[in-house]
């Protein structure tokens, strides 16, 4: 009967079946449909519930499964164990494929040559339409979905692609050749899924040649994939500029506050680095009291700015936008709307708050202040992540915590520095 | 020359090239291109520039080119002039081209009818995959590019699409509706473009139908447009819970001043508000001057955690992992995080400032401030963008000013509250 519910689900709603049940719950199913299970459900879900799912599944079975599996997601399941399991389950595999799921392994993480498929329809460009079609009717072991053929010379060098609609539209005795593609796009095995994903958003492709370095076509990725790929980066970018690292919604409490916790450990020590400056104005503090009521105004609003510019550079170097060639433009904009917003805010807050407390004085201090502080913030804001990028560092990662400490520290110094000066 | 050197541009580069001219230079290349100019590589640019490019253009000419263009591509275009623009444009073209980009005009912004092309292959479901090929070999009105086939009934109503891969390898007298798709993917008209995203991403597709109240197919979705709208609503998240709203990379920096300094300003006053707590314990902070040191990193780690909670919060929203089902259990998580995060970070920090200052008292102080702080931030988090959504307001807009402003505030007042009970 279960069997008989969840049988006939997508893969995809078989694993969001599989994510909403509780773990034994999750056993248990699994268990029950044996080799009916799907396992291209697993490559639909979150990688906790994946991983607690692997670890009651002995690794012979799993073996078994991903064995069913095309190379691009049975790479997807493999990376995320540990190397011992990974060892196991490529040891119950046979050799072809032991040996091909370990080279894809064998690239680096969020390479190319992690998330092509090896099982592709390759051609030679002097093969006729007809030819080809034929082909496709008779050979049975074509890839379950593909969209494009790929023509390689007899050294399997990659010449270009032939999406399905030119070939249906071509006369028979047409040769392959004429109608492929005009560019051939590719891409290296070691090029990061990144740039692969750029490259499919910019000139709208179906999928991509992988070549090694001799050029040679090891596997194509696709744009069910790419869709995938461009999800999880966007959500590693908006995650980690937040101190979320890469949680996922189905984690336990207990892991997600050691991952949190830790970050704002971090964030614990420099904001006490940066409040300590507040210390060294302890004395003008106790005769204006109402300066404590004022620092932490001038420094949240640099704060503020600081994410801003931040968050605009770490999209603009994710999205590929920002480079080399218009870095210093862009760190001369930053730098004039830094100004301006001082200008704009310091004024505001400056005549506010020399009316209010009917001190000009105090208002022309904190319009000092905030203009200062603006402008350094917007410039860590763009120097601090394009220095970490140029370091190799993620940008996404790191940069929140040095514009946070930069712009704490800058406002606090600035704003209780001009009132010790001209208020004491 | 300029004709030859960018004649043979893919659309993409083309649309690179515009961007990375002045804007005299631009409209010299285009005039310079005259007919020969793309069209399709207005909608692969900014906005900004898109529109600057426009407006040097005349309407009679934008008409003529808007003409050559994708229905979908003509909407992406069109919808972000203004009205007057727009409606001469479209007068200017011939009255079916108008009524039908009219009423995909008239569908909601973003929603899936605008994002749909009306250009793509329907057949009857009686038909043989013979049939279907010969009638695409010898229709000269075909789309340019297509992956599937859509197949309808005499009412136009939708039945399911075929795509090309299983009618190549089909025998000719198979009837079209015997190798169609189990099941038939389809969105309204009025749908999100979000939801269609998401719609895309579950079941790997290539493309929807679009229908209409009735069920009649009206238009599809391709996925190389569900590229794109991943990436924009991606982006425009993060950028909205930055505070840069639906800035581009492009933009001068009088725009950028007037839209940054504007959410800066709304910040402003609600920092006025959560410091207007610390000014009721001015005589507190009078005697004991090292709280002012204090209070802003209890209130800064209270910001960090709410936007941890705020920004999963704003994520599991958009991606529809997050809905009225699990909001409760989510709820007491966060809760549970917040509760934890408090006791690791008020232990830590309490012991370090008794150490420091000696004084342990001060200690016990920082620490109850921390736990009630990080109790909040974690609660106002996730229950924030949880009430904007059922308002219908864009969490990650406005969620981030009542965040800070909670957390801010109940810093400042748990802190100076427990001092002035305990140590005054
Ligand atoms: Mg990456
Ligand atoms: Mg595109
Ligand atoms: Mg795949
Ligand atoms: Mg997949
Ligand atoms: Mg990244
Ligand atoms: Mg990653
Ligand atoms: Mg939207
Ligand atoms: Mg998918
Ligand atoms: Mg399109
Ligand atoms: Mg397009
Ligand atoms: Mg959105
Ligand atoms: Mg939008
Ligand atoms: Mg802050």
């Amino acid at each position: 009967t279960a069997r008989a519910l969840v049988g006939d689900l997508h893969e995809a709603d078989l694993g969001a079946v599989l994510e909403a049940l509780d773990p034994e719950e999750r056993d248990g199913l699994i268990r029950l449909l044996g080799p009916d299970f799907d396992w291209t459900a697993l490559t639909e879900i979150d990688e906790t519930v994946r991983n607690e799912i692997l670890e009651s599944i002995p690794n012979e079975t799993i073996s078994e499964g991903v064995r069913a599996l095309d190379s691009d997601d049975a790479i997807g399941i493999l990376e995320s164990l540990d190397e011992e399991d990974r060892d196991a389950i490529l040891a119950g595999l046979p050799l072809a494929e032991r040996i091909a799921l370990q080279r894809s392994l064998d690239y680096p993480e969020e390479s190319a040559g992690r998330r092509m498929t090896t099982k592709f329809i390759a051609v030679p460009p002097y093969w006729t339409v007809g030819q080809t079609i034929d082909f496709m009717r008779e050979e049975p072991r074509l890839p379950d979905e593909f969209t494009e053929l790929y023509v390689v010379d007899p050294r399997f060098c990659f010449l270009g692609t032939v999406p399905l609609d030119r070939l249906l539209r071509a006369k028979r005795p047409t040769r392959v050749e004429d109608i492929m593609g005009e560019v051939a796009h590719s891409v290296n095995v070691e090029d990061d899924q990144e740039d692969v994903a750029r490259l499919f958003e910019r000139y709208n492709l179906l999928s991509v040649g992988v070549v090694d370095d001799s050029n040679r076509l090891v596997g194509v990725i696709t744009v069910d994939d790419i869709v995938d790929v461009i999800e999880e980066e966007a959500d590693e970018d908006i995650k980690r500029l937040a101190g979320v690292g890469d949680e996922e919604l189905s984690e336990g409490v207990l892991q997600i506050v050691r991952l949190r916790s830790s970050w704002l450990l971090v964030n614990l020590v420099t904001a006490f680095l940066s409040a300590s400056v507040i210390a060294l104005f302890e004395s003008t503090i106790e005769r204006i009291a109402i300066l404590a009521m004022l620092f932490p105004v001038v420094a949240g609003l640099g704060g503020n700015a600081g994410t801003q510019t931040l968050t605009v550079t770490v999209r603009a170097l994710a999205t590929r936008q920002l480079n080399p060639g218009n870095a210093w433009k862009l760190i001369g904009r930053e730098a004039l709307v830094g100004i301006c917003n001082g200008l704009v805010l310091g004024s505001v807050t400056g005549l506010a708050v020399g009316l209010i407390f009917a001190r000009p004085e105090l208002g022309l201090v904190i319009a000092g202040g905030m203009l200062a502080n603006q402008t350094v913030a917007a410039l860590v804001g763009i120097l601090i992540p394009l220095t970490l990028d140029k370091l190799d560092i993620d940008p996404a990662v790191a940069s929140s915590i040095f514009v946070t400490a930069a712009t704490d520290a800058t406002g606090f110094a600035a704003f209780l520095g001009l009132a010790t000066l001209l208020l004491v």
